[in-house]
Formats: C-alpha cells, structure tokens, sequence
C-alpha cells in the first residue's frame, strides 16, 4: 500500500481547511492570531483517545467533530467566540488515505457549522490507537468570559437541552443496559454519544447573562459541584426537572437505576449556567431566540457544598457524583 | 496500586506550574490571554508520541523537556517571545505517579528556563503508549513573525550551534552507526536527541535581522528546502562549512557515509535563518551577544530549486533530504 507522506496529507486534506491568513497556509512554522481591540484570545485544550474516547470503528468524521466539538462546547460555555483550532493528529500504524480523507470531511463540514478554520498543528505517527488532540482558539472582551466561581446563593441554575443522553447512549454501545431500548430511541442516543452538539449558538447568551457556566462532560452531578466549590456556594436541583429525551424517559422507567446514568454520566456537552433571579426569565427568553432550549432545574443556596438533587422522598444519593476520561 | 484520580494530579502536580493569572489556577475551563498592545498570539501546536518521538524507558523529565522544547524552539524560529503553553496528556494504561513527578518536575525546570507557565490542558488515558501533546504560547509585534518565505538571492545563511548531533545520538541510541563512539563524545550525541536547546535568546535577534527562518527538525537539507521553496528561491552551501560537534566530526572521519545523517537527520532543533549580504557580520555579533554561537554556511540564489550542497568535488546528492517523524 502507497501512502501518502506527512507533506502530502498536509497539502492535499489539511490545506483547505486553513482558511484564515493567520493560519500563513500551514506553510510556516507557526500561526498568528490578534484578537480584535478590547477582546483577548480564550484557549482551551482537549485530545481524545481511541479506546478511551472513541471506539476503533467509529467513522473517522464523527471521531473529527468529537475532537473539535468538545473543545468548542468550552468555549460556548465561557462565553467566548469560536475563532479556529490547532490539531495535532498521531496516527496508529495501519491508519489509511481512505481514513483520512473522512476524517478532513468531518472537520471541513464542523468548519461551516461553527465558523471557524484551522489555524495549525502536526501529523505524526502513534505507536498504539491514534490520538486527535486540539487547542480550541476562541475571543472574548478582556477579563470578561463566564468563569465557574461566579454563582450567587438564589441564582437560577439552567441546563440546555436534554441531560443523560450521550452517557445511555455509551450504555446502549457497550451492552450495559438491563432494558436495551431499539429503534429510533436507541438512535437518538447512540446519536447523542458519538455526535456532541456544541452548543455555540449560546454563547453570546451565556455571555450576557451567566453568572457562572461550564459544559457538562463529566456528567450534571459533578459538574455542578465544580461550580459550587469554585463560587463557595451550594445547590439544590430537583431530579424531577432535569430535561430527558424521550428516549432517555423510557428507559429511566424501564429501569430506575438508569438515573444514575442520566444524573452523573458524561459526554453530554450541554451548559450547565447560574442565572441571577430577577434575569431568569430573559435568560430563557434568550435562549429560545438563539434556538437552544433551555430548562430551569434548581437554585444556588448558602454554604460551600457538594450539589444536592431532590428526589420525591428527599435528597437522592449517587455512589459516583461524576464521570471522568481517566 | 492505588493512584490519583486526575483532579488530584491537577491539584498536585500541575496547578503549581500555572503561574500566569490567565490560566485561571486551572479551576475553569479555559484560558485567556491578552497579548500586550501592538502585539499578536503566536500559536504552535506539536505532539510527541512514546515509540515514535521518544523511547518508553526515556526518564520523564526528559520528555517533558522534548515535547515543550519541540515547541519553544519554532516559536524562537519566528523571532517570537515565549509566553506559556497548554499540555494535553494520554498516559498509557501502566502510568504511575512517580513518573508524573519526574514529568511535571521536568517541566518547572523548563519553565524556569524559558519564562513560560502552563496556561491548561488535559490528562487522560491512552490506551497504546504515551502521548504528550503542546500546544505553545507566543507573542511577537504584529504582522512580524519572521517567515519562511522572504529569503532573497544573496542573503547569507547561518545555522546555530552544531548540525547532526542529535540524528547521530539517534544512531547511537538505535546501533546503527559502523563506528560507535564512547564516553564522552556518545553522551553529548545521546543527550542532544535526549534534549533538544531551543535557541530561545535568539529569538530577539532572528526577529531584527532574519528574512527567513525556521528550526531545524527535519534535517539541514530539508529544512532549507522548505525556505526555498516557500521563498522561491535556491541555495547553495559547503559541507565543510556547516559546523559540526567534535563527536560529530569523529563519527564521519571514520565513517564518510555519516556525513548524510549529519545533512539530512532530524531533531537539531537549531535555528536556520537568511541574513541580507550587509548584515551578516552584525548579525553574528548580534547572536555571539546573545550567547548563542552561528556559522554562515552558505548563501541564497536566484532560481527556485532545491538546495545545493557544495563537497571539495562538487555537488553532493543525499538519497533522502529530509527525516520526518512521520
């Protein structure tokens, strides 16, 4: 088999997709970016895994828009502008042009979604399962992104979309579910695993009316904690609030124990966002404008302390308030 | 084994490496950073893999060391200043914690070194081997980083340092060299693979006086290419003239055919720049001041063709111009 060569895969598949004169055509060494006056440049890193984050198989353009998207969901979350990426890519021994050509399909169409270009970044062989690792590059007014410390006692805490469906969807993947759902359910959250849908149309939102907001990818639980131990506040969350999917509402009453799966399970990529009171409703307002829909599911209270989800018969307990990567 | 889950490892080993108010004490996010008035981002991302880039039994510091300097030294190449760097980390499945304290040791040391802090990033598993994946920071005066593309015919070409060192502690590291040198003259080859010197105080200077430069990562021939090729222009420069380690210059006085690994081998990390003719001595001067030794070793010609290398019998030809780690 001819493969072609690190120059070659650069010039034909990563080329074109380096769009912004900063990015110099991937032909220098480096990249430039300058934000424009008043704004700073917002960066965030993530790499995923095969066999830890993705799964051999999986098509090489969702495995592309999973590398990009979870870095751009970060941005989203600060409240930033998406600006471009770098990606360093390190290929396992048997990687092919076929693979690849795939895999710059996914990040050229993720490009148009989003609005953003590639600015730089490395092809390189991996000894194992390859490695897609991106720095997100996005813009924000100078000291102004929404931070994780940032939650009042009495602020409305909002979710976006539906929570719990990517972490079933694994469960659907992996065969670990007692009640397997099937057909156009099963699809949606298989779906919502593999595809995560960034939610950058918030941002600007998230921007003007956030108090504190990040991403859920370690699951709703943990998350949560992480924004009440960074503001030294706590929360209180009604479980019976929390926005399912169809699919996911089936197989919680199939099998409570799913709960737990909806509750702490990872990989959502949906905003989690404390909303001052008295703003709470232009918030919501807001966000259905932006065409994100979004679900008002607790409140912040007194007292650093882990988040409290409230069930019928009072507190309910989780044995892993989170899912991590590691 | 009991090992730190990866918020303890965040709190423990790298949180103390992110000095810089933007990095947010790795509690958030993102990062954010302002480049001074006047100023725009410099980018670059580059990833090392375990197997391809380093050896497994490689001590961490070192590798540490490799994959932030891989990265520092294409920054200094534009004329760029360091500022900071995101780290994302897939440790292979037999990680331990003492190999993460020998890891981030190796990169406090480096950030004393170099005047840069750890902005963010990520850890998590790999399931093949190790992959360090940086993504650096850097600053430079708008619109000014020094290219690839603006060598003219008659600009004077300098190296840095000693050309070939660290492709031959390849070979000796590997066994592949006929004459295998010992003791001391081994240890300088095997430590420059093992460390590259990211020629960071040259970078002030390249930014006044280069019209073209890069890092030599690729090989001296190779790397010289690129500059024609994106400059549109020929090179010519003397073998005898490029300067070699005294480890160096044994290896191809017993062996002639070393003399290609020296043209040709990778990793160097030194600076390759073009200097206009009536700045050439200033230059030298300029870069002895900032303790960093340069050799002219050729010069820019019209004609765009790949570089020419000058023997006492004329023109040598190599069977590979350029290593990559592809």
């Amino acid at each position: 088999m001819t493969r072609p060569g690190e120059f070659e895969l650069i010039e034909h598949y990563f080329r074109p997709l380096a769009a912004d004169p900063g990015a110099l055509s991937l032909t220098d060494d480096a990249a430039v970016y300058n934000p424009p006056r008043g704004e700073e440049v917002v960066l965030k890193a993530d790499l995923i895994a095969e066999g830890i984050h993705f799964f051999p198989d999986d098509p090489p353009r969702s495995i592309a828009a999973k590398a990009l998207r979870v870095n751009l969901s970060d941005l989203a979350a600060k409240g930033a502008t998406p600006v471009g990426y770098l990606l360093s890519l390190a290929l396992k021994p048997d990687w092919n042009e076929d693979w690849i050509a795939s895999f710059a399909g996914g990040l050229a169409a993720d490009q148009e979604t989003y609005g953003v270009t590639l600015f730089g970044g490395d092809t390189s062989r991996a000894s194992g399962g390859t490695v897609v690792s991106v720095a997100a590059i996005g813009r924000a007014p100078v000291g102004r992104i929404v931070r994780r410390n940032g939650a009042r006692p009495g602020d409305a805490i909002f979710v976006s979309g539906t929570i719990g469906d990517a972490a079933l969807g694994l469960r659907i993947r992996l065969g670990t579910l007692d009640a397997m759902p099937a057909g156009k359910a099963a699809d949606h959250l298989l779906d919502r695993y593999l595809h995560p849908q960034p939610r950058v149309a918030l941002a600007p939102v998230i921007a003007d009316f956030a108090t504190a907001s990040l991403d859920i990818s370690d699951g709703l639980v943990g998350d949560l904690a992480h924004i009440c131990k960074q503001s030294g506040a706590g929360a209180e969350i009604a479980a019976a609030a929390v926005p399912l999917s169809a699919g996911a509402k089936a197989i919680v009453a199939a099998d409570p124990s799913a709960l737990a799966t909806v509750m702490t399970g990872g990989d959502d990529y949906e905003i989690l966002a404390t909303v001052p009171e008295a703003r709470a409703e232009a918030f919501a307002t807001m966000a259905a404008e932006a065409g994100v829909p979004v679900t008002r599911i607790g409140r912040i209270v007194e007292g650093a302390s882990p988040p409290v989800v409230l069930g019928p018969e009072g507190p309910i307990r989780f044995d892993h308030a989170s899912h991590t990567h590691f």
